[in-house]
């Protein structure tokens, strides 16, 4: 799954772009407030990205896991924490979830072989 | 809803003798597997509890809140940390969460009310 | 299941204003706009309350079942209209969806037993 | 909980005779249809009532857990069976689905305690 | 994405016929339910394609929301009137309905570059 | 999709092999916790391999459907009670499951084309 990443997040920026552009103020307040709820506060930054990543894992979106691997990276998680979160996904959202932890997996993998983060991430 | 924790730790400790004691070593095996997930790690126990609470919320169980909610506190959590968690719930989970923001308020409410958590907790 | 209408309107308002005063401005902020995304537009108001109706029971929220036939009946939505999109919503979501249909049907009986929505709403 | 049953089973046949008399020819078409997937076919009514309190547990609908446990324990079932299935929704639907398990030992526990399935059941 | 509906339209075809030859009577009961909940009755079908498209969205199935994309833009659905039930969906449902968002753009972009539904659809 | 099941195996062989050697004890013990729910009982494995079909149906998760499909066929389900087994799914969670009907189906078809189950299965 080499080189995921790249297109990944080439398709995403286009596909938000459709998104804000046809959208109404409700679909672009709504986007604000999506990137908002992650802000350092009284949690650090780093907890959020961990916690949108159980959440995501929990709610079984691949999209919305890559993401948060991506993020929480770039916030400092180190593997480890990554891994305990994943961990207590896997425990709430049982066996289920396995298929999304693979794929969290596979993100960390890309990471690792590509030596950290994509360009302008 | 004053009073609501007293009951609510009586009853669960009931319905999960039953469920032990009538269970299976799969059974058992969960259970304790469930426990492990929050032990204190490379992420502290309390940045796991709100962990749960977040994948609580976002899958609507109000038993797992109050269940998440008592032992963020215990861990050492304060509301400001809870709520800000809440929030990364309410916001990758939607409105259909509300409902489940208020139970966790309620919870809040309560230890508030009663000046700490239950006693034995 | 007579009088639950009026217990329920006066719990809710309660919760929500502990919510809305313990919360942050991301919690605010999602409030507001989870009242515009309901707003008259090109669809409307009506059409959008029992798509919240819909979107309510599959995904099993007798919270936001009770909100939402408020709602549609407020904006005009007469029975026919009701349970049309109560069968759109069993259909899609299936057997499971059952408990809250027969929920939704519980609202409307109230509403016709006392002769409409309760006073203030 | 000792009496919880008969109360269910009083309270969801007048819901039903609700929705089926203000429904539909659909919500009259999916409700037979509801009847007969568990009919006795290639795999026994038994498996296939263990197999709808299966999917009751990870969807995480009591109501339903109550309606099939009750048909499994009706079709010969036993308990070593039911918690077996029980077993199976745990580890796929991971810890959120605790407290839905101790609503299906309920129910077993209530039918152990009165003898037997309640009346004209 | 452009020629993704014609390989989706395709695809769907063939497996449709696959489930229907192979499956039972309740099957085949069950697609035919599936298309009358969506007939035009007191409300209009393009309401009840738009309640669908809702479901689907919240329901995160891309599958589904492709289909009813396609079925809304048949009954006169125009963007804004989809993109307002995307709304309400976005609300309803939170951010982990974004990657299901971009995707009925994704479908209502192709609809626009081939200026029209698909030939046959 | 004639071959698909070759390539998946191999992928989640390789996916599981790095979400183990990467995992902590939680994660092991929840995989081989995973295994131990599906051993013949008081049920026979048969029976639970095709309850974690419909687990998987009505939870919509294709990678655990093939699974559990290659997993029954295995314990000697023949095709007949796997579309029964799908019936029931299909009917608790609704037109949702479609696209997922369709896939279970699909592994059905490549597994009926190439004579039997993939080699070392």
């Amino acid at each position: 799954m080499s080189g995921m990443l790249d297109e990944w997040i080439q398709k995403r920026q286009a596909a938000n772009e459709r998104v804000l552009s046809h959208g109404t103020l409700t679909t672009k307040r709504f986007f604000a407030l999506d990137g908002q709820a992650y802000d350092e506060g009284k949690l650090p930054a780093k907890t959020k990205e961990l916690m949108g990543l159980v959440a995501s894992t929990v709610l079984r979106c691949n999209d919305c896991i890559t993401y948060h691997v991506l993020q929480a990276v770039k916030c400092g998680a180190d593997q480890g924490e990554i891994i305990e979160s994943l961990d207590v996904a896997l425990v709430v959202g049982g066996s289920i979830t396995i298929p999304h932890v693979r794929h969290a997996q596979a993100v960390l993998q890309e990471i690792e072989e590509r030596g950290g983060l994509p360009a302008g991430w």
